[in-house]
């Protein structure tokens, strides 16, 4: 078994419905899931550690639409600023929480967050199409006065439940940060990096191409697949909350896979057979892994049961 | 020469006031100082960034509570917590644009945000008597509500204009991060830690000695001088608004300091020549970095001239 002799490379990406919608909801589960993160690596991985920052990042939005709205002089915080918010949030109970973990389990291993920008291409077909919802709901008049306050926005209307703003989901490119992330990896290092699908950030052709924030939204599952490439790992496990990838969801014949090659993955979401927001873009994102490198594979399992998923014993394995 | 033969290695602290009251006058401020920090490399140091957050926490404070109050959905957010996302979001920016400083000149550095901890003694005298006010004024009422929500808060009443939660400054003990920020530092790169003072962490002795987070305020320019002393820096550059140290400020007789001994400054601040909570701590901060070990520096002085200060052409050196 020559694959165990050295550790592999797991890049792990934690759903951000799995932290909570609190801070003291966030501490406690992160709590709860660092022992297993440790077994992960007790098993002879090296872990990154990825997560999501959906509600993070929308209660972060929410917070500063509401004051600034209730009063003038807290100024409205864009995009790229609440996402570089949440990852240090995030990364700090993470952090604490692993760091716990490891007294408790007389380990003297090291934990770092790095705060990551990943670029993106300004001519991604996204951003003609911008359909990720954002921020709080807006009334039709509010919607107005923060589409005069803010010409670039696109605010759509959502059916009956008001209007709200929409930003491009753009495929992540390069993640800036990669040399910090690899030189704390290969210092054997427990890495976090590319929070909420990391900081987007686009080239500005008009200031030498240098970066600047974009408001738009990196799926976290796209940015952990990039992760996974840059890092060479051998493994992306993409933890949500359910145990199994199935077929026919919700149905009488549903089916749950444990094992299925990254073509078969891929009929089934072509043939429509997993949700547009939820399961879709994590099957692409591990049939884009895959097919990246020969002997890489990914699971899709739950937090809770993430050391056995890896071992084979539950979630689903996808391979060449 | 011996020591230019090998890099020095360069703390810099820069004061929170400096970076802008808003996410637009951030960007543009650190965009504005990142040539200057390139100058401090390219005259042959290793840099190590700290920073302030007292305006960007406060900001960060204010907006949650603002929100909570307007909608509480939105849940309160605590100062550790808040901590954390200023480091999340001045990282942010200044990464950026050390990043778009370095594309300009030609480098091919990196640099690394790592968000950090710091381990304070929950028996420090601060706990007992907290002086440092954070978040908005409140009004009777609310001050009422607030304590009856937060039994464990300290609010006070500030001279006429209301009413303010207040929370200890305890003195960093541990930079629990020093490991990830050593790492990255011996690799080369260009490292910001320790931001806003760093999230200050206790042991939690009911949780077999784990760390917790903690409300309260380290000093930035105290963390500052501890991350001096973990990454065996040579020199501590505390940077702040005026070009050097004064005595008899703001007097006819008001000198400006260039060159003193630790002996000296320590007689000024013991006679209190300087601002409590402006430039007292600072000099307290150099002080204690400069008798830490034979050889060390430490210049006081601001932003814009933070290269001709670390060449000895303005600030003020203190030195054993």
């Amino acid at each position: 078994m020559p694959r165990y002799e050295s550790p592999d490379r797991v890049v792990i990406a934690l759903g951000g419905n799995a932290l909570g919608d609190t801070p003291a909801e966030q501490i406690k589960r992160v709590r709860e899931a660092a022992p297993t993160l440790l077994k992960v690596i007790e098993m002879g991985n090296e872990i990154i550690i990825t997560h999501g920052n959906g509600p993070q990042v929308g209660m972060i939005q929410n917070a500063f639409a509401a004051a600034h709205e209730s009063n003038p002089k807290i100024p409205s915080m864009d995009l790229p600023e609440c996402g570089a918010m949440s990852q240090g949030y995030i990364g700090y109970h993470l952090q604490q929480a692993i760091g716990v973990a490891m007294h408790k389990a007389y380990k003297r291993w090291h934990v770092a967050t790095v705060v990551t920008q990943i670029e993106v291409d300004p001519d991604d077909p996204s951003f003609e199409n911008p359909t990720k919802p954002i921020g709080p709901f807006m009334s039709r008049e509010q919607a107005e006065v923060a589409q005069a306050e803010n010409p670039g926005w696109t605010i759509v209307e959502d059916s009956g439940r008001g209007f709200r703003r929409v930003v491009a989901s753009p495929d992540p490119k390069k993640i800036v940060e990669a040399p910090s992330i690899l030189n704390l990896l290969d210092n054997e290092f427990i890495v976090i990096a590319c929070g909420g699908g990391g900081v987007p950030v686009v080239r500005d052709y008009s200031d030498k191409g240098t970066y600047k924030g974009v408001a738009a939204v990196i799926d976290k599952d796209m940015a952990g697949e990039l992760l996974a490439e840059d890092c060479s790992a051998d493994m992306l496990v993409l933890l949500t909350a359910v145990d199994h990838v199935a077929i026919n969801w919700g149905k009488p014949n549903q089916e749950d896979l444990t094992d299925i090659t990254a073509e078969q993955a891929r009929e089934y979401a072509d043939s429509g057979q997993f949700g547009k927001g939820s399961m879709e873009p994590k099957v692409r994102a591990a049939i884009k892994f895959v097919e990246s490198r020969p002997g890489r594979t990914c699971i899709i399992g739950s937090l809770e049961k993430a050391a056995e998923a890896i071992a084979g014993l539950s979630g689903t394995r996808i391979h060449l």
